[in-house]
This record gives structure tokens, sequence and C-alpha cells, in this order.
């Protein structure tokens, strides 16, 4: 039995490696799987993508690029090469897009965060085209704004767009970060098919961590079905990636927790 | 000496009760502040009104009405209650308005939220007119959509306003909560007159508690004197209020910390 369009990004269950992580997610019928960098190490780049292939496993995105914004020409310059990497490394294992959290350095100003972000992004696209990779441009909600991601709205996301053109560059839409805005879904419809990544998970109330307090769809607020809708309306037929990071989750049984990822798929996700 | 257009929030300096805050603030030359409803307990709203005129301290805002949207009838009623209540105690005190922070119930969708709220103020209108208070909404950063605002940007707040006029109904713009947002100079300009209030504080790296973990302005990533500006060019002519909610820094002599604000004002906010 397979569970249609639900991919699980290794971060999710990150006890597993990624041999555990593909045998468990196959036997568990998921076809698609968004793969860490940090999960390829240790293996070629070959084996890496045999190893998906002996599992049936779909890579829909490799997490992830980005980090733009620099104080020096040096780590600009590094950033540049690391994200070119990351093109290469998708392009070797089979996956379509490389997710971008963008960046962003609080001792730099917001509009020269946003300017090296820009620049970056667009310094990426000739690399983009010859790989055949993708760069997906993730919004990250506003809290992240002084040091993860200075692209903070689906609107920023449509902006640099439409100034870098949608032939090599799209968009990861994560509910976590993009559920309170007040301009969701006409941003969504604006993005139109740009939009190329669907990530889940749920925003809990308390959230008592910035970064690991992420809730199970379900478990939370976000009306993950209403953005999903939007999503699939805009045509896009890609698979729903469930990125969750919680140390509340990480510490339970990894095997029950991707049957619940499944339930909760079933139940708050799919249409 | 006096600080000209520096206030300070009650809740600033925490471990001091009212009598204690005012005396202080005026020694040290400041001349406004923000109160926060609790440090009216245990003396009469006369006086109260009393201390602060003793002092020559002039209460700028009222902290704080909101927490509009319920799950019951009653309880909605019971906040638009609070909401009037808080209306008579600036009065009588001479504060010139009450900063809504709004609410939001992670049970309600967030359309049901944004809607009881809207309902929330208009019900309040007629109260604010009759106490000749104004209702200052306060747009709360979107890491509190959950549970804390639904109002979570200043185009939302002159959204709301554009509905229910700004005869009674105007916006607190606190820097914490809206430096990140990529419309905030073209949402200040439309905001205009209805700019009632301006909060400052700064948002510091890594910031670790959703809450008490902001930082003294200076100490963070906010372009702080940018934003003054852009407030100062509506007309705005009030004082510039310091909100801070710091546990590390309520920890420390709050006699240094008051003179440390003084310091910060001058240096990372006055034009």
């Amino acid at each position: 039995m397979s569970v249609p369009l639900l991919a699980i990004h290794t971060m999710t269950t990150k006890p597993w490696d990624l041999p555990t992580a593909a045998a468990k997610y196959s036997g568990a019928g998921v076809r698609g799987i968004g793969v860490w960098r940090q999960w390829l190490d240790g293996r070629s780049l070959t084996e890496n993508k045999q190893l998906l292939e002996n599992h049936g496993l779909t890579p829909c995105s490799l997490v992830r690029g980005g980090f733009f914004p620099s104080l020096t020409k040096s780590e600009r310059q590094s950033a540049l090469d690391d994200n070119r990497r990351a093109l290469d490394e998708a392009a070797a294992i089979g996956a379509p897009q490389v997710v971008l959290v963008c960046g962003a350095k609080p001792e730099l100003s917001l509009p020269e965060n946003r300017k090296q972000i820009t620049e970056g992004i667009a310094a990426c696209i000739d690399h983009a085209a010859a790989t055949g990779v993708q760069l997906a441009i993730e919004p990250l909600h506003p809290m992240y704004a002084d040091c993860r991601s200075a692209i903070n709205t689906l609107g920023q996301c449509n902006d640099i767009i439409d100034q870098l053109g949608d032939a090599h560059v799209g968009i990861a839409a994560d509910v976590y970060h993009i559920w309170w805005d007040p301009h969701l879904y006409q941003e969504i419809a604006r993005a139109g098919k740009r939009i190329i990544g669907f990530h889940v998970c749920d925003w809990i109330t308390p959230t008592n961590d910035f970064l690991n307090d992420r809730g199970l769809m379900g478990e939370g607020c976000i009306d993950i079905k209403s953005i999903h809708r939007a999503v699939r309306d805009t045509g896009f037929n890609g698979f729903t990636e469930v990125e969750i990071f919680s140390t509340r989750l990480w510490a339970t049984d990894q095997d029950q927790f991707l049957q619940n990822i499944i339930t909760a798929h079933q139940n708050y996700v799919a249409l």
C-alpha cells in the first residue's frame, strides 16, 4: 500500500540515519523523501541515489541551501560555492529542487540582508539551469528575520521571482511559516505555478522553543487543509512534505511517530 | 533636567511598584509613563492620578485592553466589560489611550479571531467616545498570532481603521512587533495620523523566550531610528514609550537600568 503524495523530511525522524529512514518510510508505504544534506554523509552521491531507488523513494527536495547574507566577500563567495554544491548534490541524487533558507545577519540592515539574498539567488541561476535543479525559496516565519531568513512572506518571494524570472526559481511554501499572513491566499494565487514545494507541520500553543517545538499536523492551530487546497488550486501536483522539528517528538518511538504522521496526513492534510 | 519625549512603561522596571517607579522616573528627568493596570492596584484611581501628578509625570497610555476573541458569549461579554473598565480607568488617571492587545484563541480559526477582534473594537467605540479615551490597536509580532493577537501587521490595523473610522481608534506601533515587515514604511505612511503610540525596545539574537527576552535599544538588530523618523514624519508628536520585557534586565539593578534606558534612548532612538 502506498500513501499518495506523502513525503517525509529526514529531519522529521532525526534519530534515523538515511538507510534506516529509507527502509522505514518505504516499509510504511511512503513514496517521497525530503533529504537533508547531513543525511548524505558517509556514502557517495551515487550510493545515496541507489539507496533511495532501492526503496522506491522519490527525493522531492534537497535541504538546504541559502544563507546568502555575509559580512565579508570571502564569506559571500563560500555561500555561493556551497549553494552550487547543493545543486550538484541534488542533481546527483535526482532531487528536482534545493530548498533555500535564505539567511540573515543581525549585524546587517534588513534592506542589506534582503539585497544580498536576491543577489545570491541571482548568482546561482546559471548553475541551477546547468544542473536542471530548481532553487526553491522558502519564506521563513518573521521570528527568524534576524538570523535565519530575511525573506518572511510569500509576497517577498513573489517580488523576488518577478525580478529574477521563474525558469529556475520557485517557492517552497511551509504552513508553519506562512499561516498567520493576512495576504496568504492572495499571495498563493499570485504565486501560481511558482509554488514547487509544500511543507506541513503545525503550530502548537504554547510554543516554547524558537526552533524545535513544532507540532504534528492536527496538534495545533493551522488550518492546513485550507492552505493545502489553495496550493493545489495553483496546479501544484507534487508531494506534500512533512517537516517537523520537535525535541518532544524526536524523543518518542519513531516507528509509532511514523504511523502517527501517516494518520495525521490523512486526517488533517489530505483533501 | 528632563528627557524630552521619553516615557517608560511600568512593566519595563517590573520590580518597582508605581510609587517607586514614579519617583525614580521623575528623579531621572523622565516626564512620561505608560501605566500597566496591575500597577494601579492598592490605590484609588484618584490617588493614582495624584501620584503621577505629584511627580510631574504624564500618563501616555494605559496598558492593556483587548483580548476580544472568546469561545462563549459570556466570555465575550466579560472582555467587552473589561475594555470599558479600562477606558474608565484611563480617563480617571488622565491617560489618553488604552493599548489593545487584541487577543486570539488557538481553538478559533484565524478569520474568526480577526472577525471577533474587529467586532470587539467596534463595540467599544461608543464608550471610548464617552470617556474621551482612544483605543490604540497594537499589532503584535506574528509569533503571537495563535494566542495573544491575531492582528499582526500595521496593514491589518489600517484595514480595521478604514472600516471603523479613526475618531476613536488609532495604532500603537511597537518596533519589536513590526520591524521585519516588508511593507513597514508604506503602512506607516498609510497610517498617518492614526499612529498615536510609539513603543521601543530591541530584538536580540538569539532570542530565547517568546515573551521576556527583549533587548534594550541598541542591543539588537532593529533600525529604531529609521522607524522613529518615519513615525515622526506622519506628524506624530507624542512620547516615545520604552516597553521592555526582559527577565535578564529585570534581574539587574533597576536604578542603573533606568540610566541605561535614558542613554540608550539618546543614542539609538532620539533623532
